[in-house]
């Protein structure tokens, strides 16, 4: 199983180091770590089954990370914030080009994944996420149930332009071609280059998540057997605005563990004053800034990147989280019929 | 033999796509390609030992870059920009990372250097250039002669806290601790982090240089024999500053090629119009600016990046030039006894 | 365009350096090297478009090398030989892995391959040739025209059982996808570890190269258009037969070229006299086997790996080669009807 | 803290997938898992400090395995065996070069090291073990103490033949050279190619610990400091025969753990029946052969293989083990004075 980490504001960036390698519960360490408050209160009913599910302790088929920059809007390439990759299929803490990069470098989104290569598919760079789509960026954590049988099926789904921007081999990628290729077909051919409204980008993911599960049915039903579940974790952004659902078609399994918090990007900046989870940093020039000059921004991760459970709370089931331009968090239901 | 590229300018950024891959003769495509104007008019007696000394036509043995961010000053941790590496062993136009990199950042000061790993020296990204240290860059193009006989006489010149940061081993990595190792004697424990006037730095790269030429002199002299000369084309800077020497120790051998223009960074930045070198590249927003704002920059580099030859000027054998945070230029003699 | 070399022999086994890497032109070297005898000879009237075709200097994106072993068939897993992989995306006279299983690995089959990526498709080693099927290996030269277009359409007609084993994005993986589908559906689900007579591997080729002729003329005749020939220098081995086809579908273009000798393997052997083109090479104990002591063998490659043009034929156009366990060599053309 | 496997059979060769990857506790999966009999019982005193200095989780800095073919001999270079190396930065198991080396080789010897970085030093494959020097090959589990700063002393006792011979950066290259720099003074020039007597292999060892002891205390003590410990666990092989020790030199504290086997041989070759570790293997021809027509053997490992405490016994604090080619096991204390 993957894990997943997403940043977003507006107005204060953060130095990918504090967010993605320094912190105990750091994204880069989450390949034989686990850490999951809330999870297994939130319901007693949890099976075997499931917690196995959850837990699959290794994540080590290798990184990704995104990072928004404004330089080719600075050269008059674009309007708008555009997302650099770096990727590899190395331990994060031992690769210095990622230490390197993530200690002078700064950003106002960052996406980073940690990949557990599901069933037999390559393990390579080209597989790792983040995906990009123009200036979009898509990750997954979870599997798309079956995919297997039913990727001809999909890919036969997809635009021309969605399905030559597909370069790897995942479930997850094939899904996020499923998703632009409906957005495409709302928005029409500058939908790489342009932003889209969060309302529009929620019908079009689920759109394509009901299309996933039809296809299950169908192909499945043809040989009289029932699909299983498929979870479907997701973060989407245009680097200003973000999209996140935590869905599994299934009445009582749950999803992997996805959590929200609007205030733990102060504690990861070393800035500020008071990171409990920093230990070992010199924050060099203390007390630069007061702890409520910290600007308005989201997290969401598959695990708290801090140990401060009051900062984080776990994403329901089924749940859609939205983020605009204007930092505000609306909550919506994933409206896909699950069975 | 390797190949450097040099971009410094206290006003002017560029794209690191502008000036490492796009032009037709991008150091990216230096690896399999040469451009010498001036050179071959240069020295009527060129040699045949000495084309081939410059010619060895490929340099396959990987890509190394850093640029300067202000990201950690920012984040209180130091004044002034620090560099990023970015290295890798495989072909840079083959690089979808390298890429994505490359087209996304802008910095006032860049360094990039691909390698043909001279003896058999180990082929690592640790051995590609540049070299950082603390907050300086270094890179070579050359070779130390009968380094394997000199080495450990190096070694033992080295301040412990300069040979504690030489992770490598190549001949120009050790060449890079020596010089620190006397900026260290001069300047004190703050070396790493401080910036220096150029004059010094200028007589602790002699002082190394002159080092290295004495310890062939006496070790190869034990057994008899005379030291073959050595070619040290060098860069060192510190993000605002730089300094260049173009250097063999032979009375008519010429060391590798080694260009100065500080009007070629207008051709390869496409804010500016008329970059006759970057066709097929679409700059998008046309004539962004006029070609007299560009801002004052220098670039050094092993072979010009562009085809105006009159931009270009090929550094005298045995000069040293410094560029000061004003951006002024000044050209001195290499003051080192040759033999 | 890429490059390939086939060595066979059932007596005579051969070190991966003398075939691979000593040669003056041995593929390893091919990166950035031509040599083509017979070939600009052969047809007087190329074009401009076809020399471009055929000479596309470099070959950066990888090597792909098997060989055969009886290990597993000693530890009773199998019968007969079984292919181990090597592939990497360096240049491979930078890396020591593969100078060290060259130096030190001996065998009676062995397929190499390197890549110029056509299009955009991933640089990955799953990319690279040769693609392995239970104990059948398959190495392709050339380009499946407009295969972004065909693609979907040819995933669909293959076999759940070929799908699945297809691991990366070539338009060569998924020809050779197409081909194992018509063997499975003629000889049943054991195909992938049973040996096949030859007629029958030829047979289906023929089919699958039919098939993507026939899509292609469909997919683009349904918007007006005319598909442009496609190249395929394919070659097929189980460890003791090897079939080859040299092929393109037009009527006066030429595909890659494509050589075969059933001498050279003599002189790219340390064990015998007279090696012209292994200079430099110590073979210790000189004259270890005398000339005609060789054991049947059979070389099939883009370009000769020797420089004694008559121990080289050129394989005629759209002819295909099959050498049997007997080592008979025998020629028959492809039967694919071309328009 | 690294942990290394060694196979030595002159008439009985063991599949590398076999030995390395398939048991439960194969060194493949010593990345992130500890097993370690008898030795928490052995010594009651057991500190937290000894208990964390064994036990450190991870390795995940690479992984290198030589092992030895005939195949240069047969071509007439040498006589006897010679080491063929793979090493890697990536996960073992999610390596699938690794994987088809390893399904498709026998060996009579086989070397396999997994490591954790002690320190800064570069992780780069050059500074996986094992390493080779001509036929031998040497690999280290422990820590030269305070290398940093005795590495210029050591430098300097090495002979410039085999200081050449040091290609990487590491503690255990560094003590490797030492030990043949004296095999060399005593042996000669063709050391590098001949086999020597073990007794003279364990002299020329000894006499390189004690070195290190000796520059440790010479170094430290003008600094008025006294060394900490050094652990020696070390594995030296020609192909035929084989040397190891497990030493630390310090009155109470013990090295990590070093176990020898002459019987679980058998339960890791899948000819053989009952390998009650070898789950989920399907050995095709079952009872190919009989328990006790096994070949002797020898295996030394950091940790069992295999899960059957009786097969394993730990090998004594500062104990050395020497097999001959008739694959007796003689054992004898290391000859060294410990303050």
């Amino acid at each position: 199983m993957c894990r997943w980490f997403a940043y977003l504001s507006t107005t204060e960036p953060c130095l990918l180091e504090d967010v993605l390698i320094l912190p105990d519960h750091a994204i880069a360490k989450q390949v034989h770590d686990r850490y999951l408050p809330h999870l297994f209160h939130y319901d007693p009913g949890t099976t075997q089954r499931e917690i196995s599910l959850r837990n699959s302790p290794f994540n080590l088929d290798g990184l990704g990370v995104i990072w928004y920059t404004d330089a080719r809007a600075a050269f008059g390439e674009c309007t708008g914030p555009r997302p650099v990759t770096y990727k590899m299929l190395r331990q994060p803490t031992a690769d210095p080009i990622f230490q390197s990069l993530a200690a002078h470098t700064s950003a106002h989104c960052v996406f980073a994944h940690i990949r557990a290569a599901s069933g037999a598919t390559a393990i390579t760079t080209y597989n790792n996420h983040p995906f990009t789509f123009g200036r979009h960026a898509f990750m997954h954590n979870g599997v798309v149930a079956h995919y297997d049988e039913i990727k001809r099926a999909m890919a036969l789904e997809l635009s021309d332009e969605a399905h030559v921007r597909v370069k790897g081999t995942t479930d997850s990628e094939m899904l996020a071609g499923l998703f632009f290729t409906y957005l495409e077909e709302k928005k029409g051919q500058n939908v790489w280059e342009d932003q889209h409204p969060l309302e529009e980008m929620k019908e079009c993911l689920e759109r394509a998540v009901a299309k996933v599960l039809q296809l299950q049915k169908e192909i499945l039903g043809r040989a009289g057997r029932t699909p299983e579940a498929s979870s479907l974790n997701i973060a989407i952004t245009d680097g200003e605005q973000l999209l996140a659902i935590r869905f599994r078609n299934h009445d009582t399994e749950h999803p992997p563990s996805l959590y929200l918090s609007t205030r733990a990007g102060v504690a990861l900046n070393r800035k500020f004053p008071g990171h409990p989870d920093l230990e070992g940093v010199d924050n060099g020039v203390q007390n630069l800034k007061g702890e409520d000059e910290h600007g308005d921004h989201v997290i969401i991760a598959s695990e708290p990147t801090t140990f401060r459970k009051e900062d984080w709370e776990l994403i329901p089931k089924n749940q859609c989280v939205m983020v605009g331009r204007d930092m505000v968090v609306r909550h919506a239901p994933v409206e896909v019929k699950l069975y």
